[in-house]
């Protein structure tokens, strides 16, 4: 008698880290009955506390190798700076069948540390899902925040095909969107649409914040404009600066690009040619107006 | 018996452009009862009649000169450009107490035009609502458009103070905040709160299009993150070739600004440094959250 009931699709599954990512990530699979079991991993025993708190795990604590026994997936949540150091705590401990992840925005350097550092590297499967703001912390966490994204996997040829269909299927239970790619092309795409944008607008902000702290009038004329080109730059540094420092030959490579067109506008400005500024401003116009869709 | 009525502050007032922001200042101005009549004047008929119907004017028509007199007030909304053959057209048509205004976004050579073209030049006071979107257009006009916004004004010496009275007087009653200040440190100023956000993101989008357009998965990994910071990239090539023009001067200089912080980024990329980078996106994320408030 009563519902039928399937086993949901993992076991136990260990976040490490449970800010806005990890906590979201908590909180979609517990909504969508996808782990039998959220166990969560922080450094401080207050972020523990507040994920519980707010249904991102089932539960937790600050000792990662006591969180690890019977792991069906342990995802890696943290700092990207810190990934190789987490595979290296927890590659002793992890069965030959553990999968393993992560949500890293820059992936080149997390799938090699994760292949150096694991035992069994065919278990890991890279993953970054495209969503998240500029704000920080379980407190902003959202069980919708994947719905609709696009989340992209980069598998290495020596990757299990086991796990990687594993983990499609996890990503669209989600209900983001897989795209698969190699973690270079990962890299190179993501500095131009995600890297290079936030490096920009950083760079834009301090500019303009180093003449409207001095100068009252200078706030009152700021419009939307400014406001909506700059919000990611109100993105916390630290994460940021890990992302920068991972990919940044290919966001030197993307700025470069950029520059280039920067350059072209300045020449033109200098001309007094309003016909070259119109031929480079419809290029963005175009370039924009064709993302909408 | 029956209400009071008061005389509404401005009597015939005669709106040159009736696009985005022409057409929201003659609804805002008919939904407050701000003036007697608004006559909307525009090159095309079927933009004449849209305005009529969308209930941007009481009455317009293509001929200027046909809508000009008694004229309380002209507001000159058209391209920045063409200030001045307005200004030239309409000045023996004008008597001495006829106020004009304009609502352009740099100021310095629109108040030089209008002040060598106007028979009466202290009748002009120059406006630059800081409102509008990437959108264009009387379709998109609102009549709401104006709450709140900063609304900035760039009288001269000369300028008639009761002229000026009357412009602060409308702003107010538009529901927005006046600045005043002179033209110059108006372009100075929204050269880099405005003009500036805009260069850099047209550029952006340009940019980052040019590897989109021909590749599917570079556009599947576009975030958020570039959709807001590239948003007023949409916004119309012609106004903005206008503004960048108009104002190259201020703008060449706020882009050095920009550019001298891209460098020490760059800098700090290719050297590795994790501090220094950090260090330049903390001042971009501290101008940012300074903005919010």
């Amino acid at each position: 008698m009563g519902e039928e009931r399937t086993d949901p699709p993992f076991g136990k599954v260990v976040i490490i880290g449970i800010g806005l990512i990890g906590g979201s990530l908590g909180m979609a699979m517990r909504a969508r009955r996808l782990a039998r079991e959220v166990v969560g991993v922080a450094r401080r025993p207050e972020t523990v506390s507040e994920a519980s708190a707010r249904g991102a795990i089932d539960c937790g604590g600050t000792e990662l190798v006591a969180a690890l026994p019977g792991a069906d997936l342990v995802v890696i949540a943290t700092a990207l700076g810190l990934t190789r150091r987490w595979c290296e705590a927890m590659a002793p401990y992890l069965g030959p069948h553990t999968m393993v992840t992560d949500v890293g925005s820059a992936k080149e350097q997390v799938v090699r540390d994760a292949t150096a550092a694991l035992h069994h590297p065919a278990m890991f499967v890279g993953g970054h899902p495209i969503a998240g703001s500029e704000q920080k912390g379980v407190s902003h966490a959202r069980a919708d925040l994947f719905e609709g994204a696009t989340y992209v996997l980069t598998p290495t040829p020596e990757t299990d095909p086991g796990a990687l269909d594993r983990m499609r299927t996890l990503v669209a239970d989600l209900g983001s969107v897989v795209v698969e790619m190699d973690a270079r092309s990962h890299d190179r795409l993501l500095a131009l649409t995600s890297h290079l944008p936030h490096v920009v607008v950083s760079c834009l902000a301090a500019a303009v914040g180093k003449i409207t702290q001095d100068n009252p009038a200078a706030r009152r004329v700021i419009g939307m404009g400014l406001m909506d080109t700059t919000r990611i730059a109100a993105g916390p540094a630290d994460v940021w600066t890990d992302i920068l420092i991972a990919n940044r030959e290919q966001i030197l490579a993307a700025l470069a690009l950029h520059l280039d067109v920067v350059t072209e506008l300045v020449d033109a400005l200098r001309a007094g040619d309003p016909d070259r500024v119109a031929e480079i401003l419809a290029r963005g116009q175009t370039a924009r107006q064709s993302w909408n869709t």
